[in-house]
């Protein structure tokens, strides 16, 4: 267990545990993982427990905290341990010290959060107060360490997650050092409800799922249209600034270009299933590296022409189980603000700080105030197994990381053995404003495929080098991004990611026409426009207008229309202002370009 | 036969096949159709002939035309003819005869461009000179009518075009009434060689293909990414004036779509091969519309919301033979400058002017002068059968289609029975400026599909409405229009869609500084630009320029960098403009503004 709230989650856990056997003495128990903000316990009730009970547990669990219970730990031979539970009927306990004395593990699959010991013939128990459990610990000393937590749901979960097994109940927690930290996260919890992105995708029209187009296939309503157009601008924009070119490569490839990069067959699994055309093996590409390779190939490159940076927004397919898919964040056809950036050695620190300060750039248009990046970097015992044979190589990319890291002042932790196979990686991650935490994409450092690809410059001194190759996707993909988005902004986007920035509302059937030759003014210098030509009241129109998040409301009567000052609805305010139609144009425009 | 031209090009494929048999009586003889602007004649040799032998059969030919000679018709019974042709060992022209009689034409497949009767009992020949050839007719009175012609090449051409055959030696010509009007198409035939825009495409570093990837599917490099970057924002400029909402699709879906839409299984042939994915069976697209007319269908649309205007750029795939496939002008993926416009009957008319307007703006734009639209209607024989069964609906929407055409005053032609199975079909062809002809695409009517789908529109009346669907892509695809693009401006693209608009080449060493600096004050205003930074001579330099087609070069040395006026090298230009720097990159600006 890593750190002090861990222990204290998992502590927590076992109290639980205890109520809950102290409410209903037959219980079986499984295990007690911590997860992010709290813990797990898997428990076999002699009868389905409902919400009610849950209540009722987690007051009893308060009221043993109270009671500042002890965690005494004993240790004793697996022999004895395995005899205590069959004495105490608590067969799953039996089976993972079985597992234990047998393998030395109690987890059968990586996927497992615990690992209940380490050793084949000694075990430790923890009690607390009369309840005995089998752990490693280590745990605090006393319940009234253990801060405030709450039990959130209930779900089902097979035994060790195999649906041939018995189905337990998990009765989920959170834990924090302070009520307040508790209260805020339950906050966040509600507001993350309330902002989903998948209902408020449906609500604003942005994208839809269709049956018959297929899961994991979002399709982008002209409101998601005008979004993706403004992120690409941006883009573009920056990364024309950046010198970035722009290259456009086709969805399919032959087998051979993906066993040349090396994705298949390590990769095959996460890729559409095949297509036989021509005696040809052809997939849908998975990623655009390999299609840049070829490009960067085509023509012989100088030292003069480094760096080159090939972007492309390529849509890459993957297979998701579609147990997996989740709205707009797990999908199977993603839109990638993808580039390869292909540099010599000497260039890479320089390169890899540019990258960074788009990621900066971009935080700070968006609002994202809390982020972190992750550098995964090799193990010493992996190398020529899991990772290329060059030591020499990774620990001076991983140093060029990590000072581009420090020079940039990107906040950022260090990971030991999960690089990638051809260089160290680095992921992203944010947080939104309500303090939910996203992995926004993955930057790779790739000093190995482009040799696989025979990619080669021409140095100053005439000789034929290999350059490194730089993965980097600050924008991540429209998919994610935007069902990021949709949560951080709550589906309120800043103006000029609005897809309708001014909505006007004329007050009657006789205002329209003046209002459509308003509309078209404001629509011809640039601003996104719609009125609102329903034949109901203004005040069920302004509810509407409201409910679409546009950030400004106009109506429109005849003092509007006589040219008098208009009254602005402003989103989020509740005084309308005052202005004239000119300033209120300029300001709009003001916000758009300023991307506001 | 059609018209006067090509009556005088069969009856010049004759002389020639007469001219042949003088010089090589043993020639046997197979078809000689008619084909644009020429003929060709498959005969089989007793040894193949050289191009040598070209020059000579022409040089007989033109010595037999002026000798003028009738065309005399004679008509005899089948059997009759058989022998006739037996006893002169004309072999394929007695196979012909033979089909004819048992099939009643001697049409093997619907390819084949000639039919040589339409009677089982009786059939004509006609003798030019001592030449007797089997043929419907009809011909010129005699040779005097036979304008000025041309044997242009040689090729192989099995007979019937099955392989299993012998193979023959296809003689082509080319034939026009005036000598000036031969030269002229001589003339272009050798600039559109020229302009070859794979030679062009790939000398400019526009685009490629890879083994790998796989053929027909091009790689377009940061050049022709820049050409598609500046279509694209041209396209969305358009259409964002013309009201169009901007989608995204995904470029596959289950076959249930496309069974639906009524492609499958008609259209498999042109679709790339099926993937199989948790048991179930998906398509690459190869057309937009399925796709849009679900996110038509996504919401309810009410008569105020018509007419929707869905418009992508979307990426298809479509399957064609890797023998027909022809560097950007056939291809495997296309990505086309689509729109689906649902609207009301009453606005059909409206929209599709408005379809046309696009049309000429794009013409007026690219200088493209000469272009026709085909109308292709229904033919009331089938009705019900090649065509939606409803006449009333045909007739008024071809009334409707040919009054737009008219209103837009857009030339046009109409031909029966060849339109599409759900309306009218609108194919347009241009022509490039050196006069080669091209189909750049193809708008249609669609009153059937919608239905398929169960589009609705709410009326006034409240009534649920079926809305009409008009297919249209004026920008084509970019294969075809940068294929098209290539050869129309010879690579010399305007300064707008150029991927260097100003190339800089500094004097020596010293001035590459400067030169940087110069340049970078281009580029943040908007202009692409090059340096040359290469060790060379100013001279080299400037041919490598030149070369590339970029618009401007301008040569920086102690005096520019001092400040005084430029001299300016212009494409196309003899002399070189002298101006100061300001006023330069003003025009270059005013250039890319104004799409020059």
């Amino acid at each position: 267990m890593e750190n002090k709230l861990e222990i204290m989650r998992h502590s927590c856990a076992h109290v639980v545990a205890a109520a809950a056997r102290e409410l209903f003495p037959d219980a079986k128990f499984g295990v007690g993982p911590v997860v992010d903000h709290g813990f797990y316990y898997d428990i076999d009730f002699p009868e389905n427990i409902t919400d009610e009970d849950l209540k009722k547990i987690e007051k009893k669990a308060k009221h043993m905290i109270k009671q500042n219970l002890k965690f005494e730990r004993k240790e004793m031979k697996i022999d004895e341990a395995i005899s205590f539970f069959e004495n105490t009927k608590q067969d799953y306990k039996v089976s993972l010290l079985k597992d234990l004395k047998e393998r030395g593990t109690t987890k059968m699959t990586e996927e497992e959060l615990q690992d209940l010991g380490d050793s084949v013939e000694d075990v430790s128990l923890y009690q607390t107060g009369e309840f005995v459990d089998l752990c490693r610990g280590p745990h605090v000393e006393s319940t009234k360490e253990i801060g405030a937590f709450k039990l959130t749901k209930l779900a089902g979960a097979y035994w060790r997650g195999d649906q041939d097994n018995a189905q337990l109940q998990r009765v989920y927690g959170i834990c924090f050092e302070t009520k307040e930290e508790l209260n805020a996260h339950l906050h966040m919890l509600e507001e993350a409800k309330k902002r989903d992105h998948r209902i408020l995708g449906e609500q604003l029209e942005i994208y839809t799922f269709d049956e018959e187009v297929g899961p994991g296939l979002p399709l982008w309503l002209p409101n998601g249209g005008i979004i993706i157009e403004e992120i690409e601008k941006l883009a573009k924009e920056v990364e024309n600034k950046y010198g970035y070119s722009r290259v456009r490569t086709p969805h399919v490839a032959k087998e051979s270009l993906y066993l040349r990069s090396g994705h298949l067959p390590y990769y095959k699994e996460s890729m559409f299933p095949p297509m036989e055309m021509d005696n040809e093996t052809y997939y849908l590409k998975a990623m655009n590296c390999p299609h840049h390779h070829k490009i960067f190939g085509t023509h012989k490159k100088s030292y003069r022409d480094m760096p080159v940076r090939l972007a492309e927004y390529g849509a890459n397919y993957r297979y998701e189980d579609s147990g997996a898919l989740f709205g707009l964040m797990r999908v199977r056809s993603l839109s990638m603000n993808d580039a390869h950036i292909y540099c010599t050695e000497e260039q890479f620190e320089e390169e890899f700080i540019k990258v960074l300060d788009m990621y900066k750039l971009y935080f700070d248009l968006f609002g994202i105030e809390k982020y972190k990046m992750r550098l995964s970097k090799h193990s010493k015992e992996g190398l020529g197994k899991k990772y290329v044979d060059n030591e020499k190589l990774w620990i001076k990319t991983e140093e060029q990381v990590r000072n581009a890291l420090i020079k940039s002042d990107m906040p950022f932790v260090e990971v030991e053995d999960e690089a990638a196979f051809y260089g160290p990686k680095i992921d992203v991650e944010i947080w939104s404003v309500i303090g939910r935490e996203f992995t926004l994409a993955t930057n790779q450092l790739d000093f190995a495929v482009p040799e696989r690809f025979e990619l080669t410059y021409v140095d100053k001194d005439g000789q034929e080098k290999t350059p490194i190759c730089i993965h980097r996707a600050p924008l991540s993909t429209h998919e994610r991004l935007i069902g990021f988005l949709i949560e951080h902004y709550a589906g309120a986007f800043p103006v000029w990611l609005s897809p309708v920035q001014v909505h006007f509302v004329p007050v009657s059937e006789k205002h329209i026409e003046g209002t459509r030759t308003l509309a078209q003014e404001f629509s011809d210098k640039g601003v996104r426009v719609k009125i609102d030509e329903a034949d109901e009241t203004v005040g069920n129109k302004i509810r509407k207008a409201s409910q679409s998040k546009a950030p400004y409301v106009v109506v429109v009567g005849d003092k509007e229309l006589a040219g008098e000052d208009w009254q602005i609805r402003v989103r989020g305010q509740e005084d309308q202002e005052s202005m004239g139609k000119d300033k209120f144009v300029d300001r709009v425009l003001g916000e758009i370009e300023g991307r506001k």
